[in-house]
C-alpha cells in the first residue's frame, strides 16, 4: 500500500524564516528595525506559551518584540486604550493582542482598534474585507496564508482544484476560503466549505483534490473520506488526554493521519505542518509592516 | 412534466418596500428625513437608468435622495473631495457612487472613502469584513442581500441546504457565499463557488440544493445541470442583440428559464426576481443607516 508524501512544513517555514530575516537585515541597513508587541491579557497557560514561542522567534530574525501583559482584571477601556497608544508608537511596527481575551473584554472592538496598517494577525475587518475582496496592501490571517504558501511551495497544483474546507472558523475556515477562491495565481480554487450544520460530509470530502481539516475535532477525518491521490492539510490542534504524557495530554490534529496517509498522496503531520507555518507568516507580515511604515 | 413554482421578486420586494415606508414615516416623526445621495460619472445610459429608478423610489418611500452627476473628466481627486464633503453632511445617511466609473478613477479608492456607516451599497472594506467575519452593524452588499431574503420569505430551506454559487465576483458570487456560509439563522449553508477556472461545472450544479447564477453568461444553466426539486436564483442581466427591440437588445439572464422550469421546483424569473429585490434592499439599508444616525 502506498504512503503519502509528508508536507515538511518546519523546511517551508524555515525557508520563509531565512526571507524574513533577510529582509529584516535590509531594513536594519536603513536604520528600521521592525517591532512587534505582544499584548497579552491573563494567565491562560496556552497563551503563555504561543507569545514565548513568537517573541523568541522574533529575536532570532531581529525584530524586536515587546510583551505586555495585563492582569486578568484589566478593562476593555484600559486594553483599547493600550492599542491606541502602540498605533501611534512609530516604533510599533506590528501589534498582536493575544486571543482567547477574557469574557469582558469584546475580541471584535479589540481587534478591530489595533490600526489594520499594525494587525500582522489579519483580523481587522478592514484586512479581511481587502481579503475577500481581493485587494491588495492588506494582511492575511496567518494560519490560512501559512496552509496557501505550504501548498504553492509544496507545488501542489490548486488552480482548477477542488478544494473542501472543514470548518468555517473566522481564523482558518473563511479566511483560507477567500484566499483560494480569488482569480489570482496560485488560487483560482473551486471551494467548497463544509462546517457543523453540513449534511453528508463525507462525500463532500471524498471530492476534494485539496483538503484542509479545520473544524477542531480529534481525528475526525478518515481514510473512507479521503479521495486516493488527495492532498491533505491538518489545521486541527487539539488536546486529548493522556496520562502517559507529562503534560497530562497529547495534542492531536483534525484527521486521522495514519490511515489517511494509505489513501493521500500528500499529507501534512501534525505536529510539524501547518504550525510553524503560522508563525513564520506573523513574523513575514511583520517584516511587511516595517517595509511599509519605511 | 411539472413546472417549478415562480418565486415572485416584484411582490417580495414590494413587501419590502412597505416596511422601509414605515420606517421612513417613523423616523420623520422624530424629525428625521433618510437621504441618500447618487454620485454619477459621466454619461453611461445604463448608469443613467439605474440612478433615475433609484431616485424615483427612493421619492416614492418618503427618501430625500439626490443626483449629483460629474463629468467623465472629473479626477479622482475631486471625487475622493466630493465624498469627504458627503461624508460630513449630517442629511445625507446614504452615499451611493455608482458604478462602472470612468477608468481613470479607481473604484477601490472611491469605495473605500464612502464612511462605512453612508456605505448603503455594502462595498467598503469594512463592511465586507464585517459580513465574512459575521459580525453585526455592517452593511451587506444588496444584490445577495436581496437573494438571501428571497429565500427567506419564499421559505426555501437555507440551512443545511447545499448552496452552489455561479460566480466570484465582489458584487455577487462572493459575498453571497460570506452570507450564506455564517452560523446564523438562514444561513448555516454549505457552500461551494465556481466560476471560470473550476472544472466539472455541470457535475458540481447538479449537486445544488440551491443554485445561484451570477456570472453574466446568457443562458449558462441549462436544465441538464440542474438537479431536480432544486431552487435556481437567476442573477444575471446579459444584453443579447435583438433587431426586433425597440432598443435594439434584450436583456437575458444567467439560465436557460423555459427549459430549467421542468426540472427546478422553484426558480426566479427574469426580470421579475432578483432585479427588484436589489433596489429594495438599497432602500432598507438606507432607512437603516439613517436609524443608526437618530
Amino acid at each position: 500500500m502506498s504512503t503519502a508524501q509528508l508536507i515538511d512544513g518546519k523546511a517551508i517555514a524555515q525557508a520563509i524564516h531565512s526571507e524574513t530575516a533577510a529582509r529584516v537585515a535590509a531594513l536594519k541597513t536603513k536604520g528600521i528595525t521592525p517591532g512587534i508587541t505582544f499584548v497579552r491579557v491573563g494567565e491562560d497557560p496556552a497563551s503563555q506559551a504561543y507569545v514565548r514561542m513568537k517573541g523568541k522567534k522574533a529575536l532570532e530574525l531581529g525584530i524586536k518584540s515587546d510583551t505586555i501583559v495585563l492582569p486578568e482584571a484589566t478593562t476593555e477601556a484600559e486594553l483599547l486604550a493600550l492599542l491606541e497608544k502602540l498605533n501611534a508608537d512609530k516604533s510599533v511596527h506590528g501589534i498582536l493582542v493575544q486571543a482567547p481575551l477574557p469574557k469582558h473584554i469584546s475580541e471584535t472592538k479589540v481587534f478591530s482598534t489595533v490600526l489594520p496598517s499594525k494587525d500582522v494577525d489579519g483580523f481587522h475587518p478592514v484586512n479581511v474585507g481587502k481579503l475577500l475582496l481581493g485587494e491588495e496592501g492588506g494582511f492575511k490571517p496567518c494560519t490560512p496564508a501559512g496552509v496557501h504558501e505550504l501548498l504553492i511551495r509544496s507545488k501542489i497544483p490548486v488552480e482548477g482544484a477542488h478544494v473542501v474546507i472543514l470548518g468555517r472558523g473566522n481564523i482558518v475556515g473563511k479566511p483560507m476560503a477567500a484566499i483560494l477562491v480569488q482569480k489570482a495565481k496560485h488560487a483560482n480554487a473551486t471551494i467548497t466549505v463544509l462546517h457543523s450544520r453540513s449534511r453528508d460530509i463525507a462525500e463532500h470530502c471524498r471530492r476534494a483534490d485539496i483538503l484542509i481539516a479545520a473544524m477542531g475535532q480529534t481525528e475526525f477525518v478518515k481514510a473512507d473520506m479521503v479521495k486516493p491521490g488527495a492532498t491533505v492539510i491538518d489545521v486541527g490542534v487539539n488536546r486529548v488526554t493522556d496520562a502517559n504524557d507529562p503534560r497530562g495530554y497529547r495534542l492531536v490534529g483534525d484527521i486521522d493521519f495514519k490511515a489517511v496517509c494509505e489513501v493521500a498522496a500528500h499529507v501534512t503531520p501534525n505536529p510539524g505542518g501547518v504550525g510553524p507555518m503560522t508563525i513564520a507568516m506573523l513574523m513575514a507580515n511583520t517584516a511587511t509592516a516595517a517595509e511599509a511604515a519605511a
